[in-house]
Formats: structure tokens, C-alpha cells, sequence
């Protein structure tokens, strides 16, 4: 099927929605318009994956491609505080690949958008001689004082959303033959190809005046260095507390591999890191818990610099800001 | 230069500018947060250009690829009626590629930023086993009612600001060895190398309530067809007062070429094209001409649908919608 570009981008706007609150005019014009609220401010953030250093056609189908490098973006977006609203995609598309294979990535992002309430209002399809590569911007809004990452405060708790270094083990499961039972695979595979950005929490902990956030996109270990960092405070994990899933715990297991290497240093999990005084921690771990998201406090906020872990024996290490990073050689 | 990927997106946003009006927080944090104004409204554009389909390392030196990305997102702008206010990047990086190379880039980027009083609020550098690739998303803002290509009535009037083919004239003579007079090259090879969008025309055709507008990237044959089918109406050019620049017509004459080739299919102008009605036209004019902006009348809107070309012969002829396609084959 030959489509020339304006078919295309028809065809695959056709896929995603395109309309909904806020959008005053959505794709096929020069630019979306887009309504501002008054006593908002608009978040805007951009990611890229490439196939090679992002992704590999054997751990992620098409969907997943499109459904995670929005995913990458609505969590940026999480982590400020602020609610997702507007997408706008560019694909670069290597001369083999097959106008289904683009519908599959756009329903990808039609599915994600879907779930969280956004609109996709703009779109650029390319050729490339390389490999495919997906640009994703999501614009979302705020009310509140946005979440930083340099406010937490010696004395703040520090804490998580949801399971850490469930994603990077999907992707040892999708990658190797380890034997993983059948739910554990499903659930670790579904952390890497489908992660669910932490919106509703964002939200609630800007409500209730969290110091400091970050999304946990390259590992525990680089976020929480970056918040010690912006903060200039040092960050005191108890690793006994970090909330590991029993599947990665068993996925370790077999494969003789530390379990706080997923934690530490797997990233893509997408879950928030946050730090909040006890006072304020409490009220958002109520608050979380009452709409099923689970937050679990995982350290305190010391002075100091850098990020020390405490293990249950007692020992302290310090952990260095070793997550992935597409530049280090 | 080897440098960890927070350390070169901090080179990097150094060299263009970061602070200025309507942000909050610029780039560093998971979003950019921006300040919207009461009555305005958001527009947002985003552009992908790929070594290969969309430039070559010998037409285009890597700070004119950092300049006329941004320029082709600031046009869309312009084409809406906007104000330009920040951008967002995302580069696509070969290894091959030296951190001097995109230091360039982003030495580009940030002179057409200053140019259009612009900041960059957010980026993303990435790997990528295929060629070098940018991508460019701007914010905009009006607090008037957008133009869009929908809106152009019989009766009105069509017009152009500048001179249209001078960008693909400039690519003609950066590929070949054609005998250009010094200065026709420099006025040619610029057109195609640091493009200006029109943003000062755009917002007097929104204040002046032109009907319709777009900006021309696709060239003038393509972007009069997008106007006619979205307004259902027919566009009737007159060849002669399409505005080519000389140095155009001197080298169609060298080459042996058709000037009105480069005029209607060139494209990459990224000047702006609109209807009005004459009323509003002459005000459009005479507030361009005050300031400079050269506008153009070069044709009218009838009933009936396409475009077509009178030519001083009386001679009619269609012009179809054959500008550069990416996905033409």
C-alpha cells in the first residue's frame, strides 16, 4: 500500500484521538491550538527512542513502540505534578517498513493516549535511511507549584510509587531463556513494554506539598543523585525497604544476579521518587493508598551530599549515579 | 571530548538561550513549565528533518541544520498568526559525530532563538546507528482567532510575502556548478540555508483579518492546492505576479530551467501565503509595507475548486499539488 505523506498522516491520525478538552484545533493545520486555563501553567517535555540503544524489534512490537515512547513523556509530565493533555508524535521510518507497522505504532499511542485522557494534535512522518526513531512531546498543565528536584530538605522521608526494577528485568526475560514462570513473565514483560507513567500520583503529591520528585526513567540510583544533586542533601536509602516484585525477586534467583541491580540501575520503570516531610508523607501515602496506588518510604533526606544505601547488616554503601546512560563509554 | 550525556546536554544548552519571558522553569528538570497569559491560546508545531531525505553535510553545514530546523517550526508558527516563544529539541546523533559538530547545531539553533527572541526549554541528545536527524517542536501563543487554510472566500484576494524558488534555486546552485554572479549565490544559497520566517506578517494578517493562510514548505503549487481544498474554493494565480527574485531568474536562465519551476515546486520558502478581502488586503499591505514586509498580491479566490495558473498569454493551465513529497515514489 502506497500512500503519499498527507495519506499517510490521515490514515494514521485516524488511529488516535484527536479531539477533547482544551483543543481548540487539532491536527492538519500549521500548528495545533491549544486553550490555556487561567491560573495554569503548561508543562512541555520531548523524548526520543531509537531503535538499537531504545529498543529491539524482538522485546518491543510496534504497539509497545508507540505506547512507551509516549509513556517516556506522560511520566515527565507526571513527575511535575501536572496532568498529561497533548501529544504530538514524529516518526522516522526506514524505507522497509510497511504502513502497517505504522498503524501498529500509532494504535500504540492511540491506546496510551486513550488511558490517560490525551489528545494527539500534531504529527510528522519521515523518512530515514537509519533506524526507526519515534519523537514524542507531550504539553500537559498545572495549577500548583510545580514538582522540582531540588527541594527536598534533611529531615524529608524519601519514598516510591509502585515496584522498582520490574521493568529492566521484562527486558532480561524478553531477551534471555532464563526459566520465569508463566505470571512472572507476563507481569515483567508488561513493566518494560507497557509501563504506566504515575499520574494520579504526581498529582497528589504536588497537592500535598512533596519537596522534590523525578521519575525513575534511568534507574533508582541516577534519580535519586540527580534529586541529591539539585537539592544539595544526601539521600539515606534503607535497600531493605525498596518495594521489589516477588517476580524480579525470583527472575534474580535463577539467574544469580543481585536483585538491587534491577532496582538500582534497571530504569524504564517509570514510577515517581519523591522525598516530603513526615507529616506530609503521611497524608500522601493516605491519599495514594485510597486510590490503590502504593507508596512505600524507602529512606530519609540527610545533610550531606550523593546517595548512601544501608543494608540490612548494617553496611553502607555509597551508590553512584550509574544508570543507564546512552553516552557513557 | 567525551562526555556523559548530562554533561553534554548541559554544553549543549549553554550556547542557546534558556531564560526569558513566559518560562517559569526552563530546561534541566523532567518538564519545561511556561506561563500562559489570560485570552491566549497555545499553539504547538513540531518538524523532523533527516540527513539524506531533507539535507546533505555538503548543502548544509551543521549550523544552518540547527538554524532552519527551528526556522520551519517558527514558520508553522507564523502561519497561525502567533508569537513564537520556546523550543523544544531533540537530535538524533551517529557516533561519527563529534561533540564540536553539535555544539554547531546548537550554535544554530541558537542565533535564529535570539533572532525570534525564542528560548530552548527542553532537549533530548540520543544515539542513533543511522543518520544524523532533529527534531523541532515550538510553542507559539495568540490571543486572536488563529488563521487557518480553511477560511478563504471568493473574492478575496491571494497573496505572498517575498519571493518564492529562491530556497530551491539556492539548493541548485549548493549542488551544482552553475555560473552564478557572486552576490545572486550568496542571496540564494542563504534563502536555502537560514530561511526567515515571516512571523511579523502572519500576526498583521491575523490582526487584519486575512481568511486564510499557510506557510510555503512545500512550495507555492502545493500550498495554494491545501488552501483551495480546505476552503472549497478555487485559486486563480497570475504567473507574473508571482515575486521571483532575479538572482532566480538568472540562474533558471543559465540552467536552462523554467523560473516558475522553482516558484511553485520549490518549496523550504517557509514565506507565508494568504487570502483576504481586498478591503483587508490594503490594510494588510500598507502595515507590511510600513515595516518593511514586502506582500505580494499575485492571484484571486473564485468558486470552484484546485488551482489554476493564467499565464500572460491568456494560456490557463491546473496546478497540481506536486511539491516535495517525502512519500511520492
Amino acid at each position: 500500500m502506497k500512500l503519499d505523506e498527507f495519506g499517510l498522516i490521515r490514515t494514521l491520525t485516524a488511529r488516535v484521538p484527536v479531539t477533547g478538552p482544551h483543543v481548540v484545533l487539532g491536527p492538519g493545520d500549521d500548528a495545533a491550538v491549544l486553550e490555556a486555563l487561567p491560573d495554569e501553567r503548561v508543562l512541555a517535555t520531548s523524548d526520543t527512542m531509537v531503535q538499537g540503544p531504545h529498543f529491539l524489534p524482538e522485546t518491543m512490537a510496534p504497539f509497545d513502540v508507540g505506547y512507551k515512547a509516549v509513556a517516556a513523556s506522560i511520566s515527565d509530565i507526571a513527575a511535575m505534578g501536572g496532568e498529561p493533555r497533548h501529544v504530538l508524535i514524529a516518526l522516522g521510518i526506514p524505507s522497509s517498513i510497511e504502513v502497517d507497522f505504522m498503524e501498529s505504532i500509532y494504535d500504540g499511542v492511540g491506546q496510551i493516549c486513550r488511558e490517560y485522557q490525551c489528545t494527539v494534535v500534531g504529527g510528522d512522518v519521515v523518512r530515514t535511511d537509519g533506524p526507526l526513531f519515534i519523537n514524542t512531546t507531550v504539553l500537559g498543565a498545572t495549577s500548583r507549584p510545580p514538582l522540582k528536584r531540588s527541594g527536598a530538605q534533611p529531615g524529608n522521608l524519601v519514598f516510591v510509587t509502585g515496584y522498582v526494577g520490574s521493568a529492566a528485568a521484562g527486558l532480561d526475560v524478553l531477551r534471555s531463556s532464563s526459566i520465569t514462570a508463566k505470571e512472572d513473565a507476563a507481569f515483567l514483560t508488561a513493566a518494560h513494554q507497557r509501563p504506566k507513567p504515575q499520574v494520579a500520583a504526581g498529582q497528589i503529591f504536588s497537592l500535598e506539598g512533596a519537596t522534590s520528585c523525578d521519575d525513575i526513567s534511568d534507574g533508582l540510583a541516577s534519580e535519586l543523585n540527580e534529586i541529591a544533586n539539585a537539592s544539595n542533601v544526601r539521600m539515606r536509602i534503607q535497600t531493605q525497604r525498596i518495594p521489589i516484585h516477588t517476580a524480579v525477586r525470583n527472575l534474580a534467583r535463577v539467574r544469580g544476579t543481585d536483585t538491587l541491580d534491577y532496582a538500582f540501575y534497571g530504569g524504564e520503570d517509570y514510577q515517581l521518587v519523591g522525598t516530603a516531610s513526615p507529616f506530609q508523607f503521611a497524608r500522601i501515602l493516605a491519599r495514594c493508598e485510597s486510590i490503590g496506588i502504593s507508596v512505600q518510604q524507602i529512606g530519609r533526606v540527610e545533610a550531606g551530599d550523593g546517595v548512601v544505601a544501608e543494608f540490612p547488616d548494617g553496611r553502607l554503601d555509597v551508590i553512584s549515579a550509574k544508570g543507564y546512560n546512552h553516552f557513557a563509554e
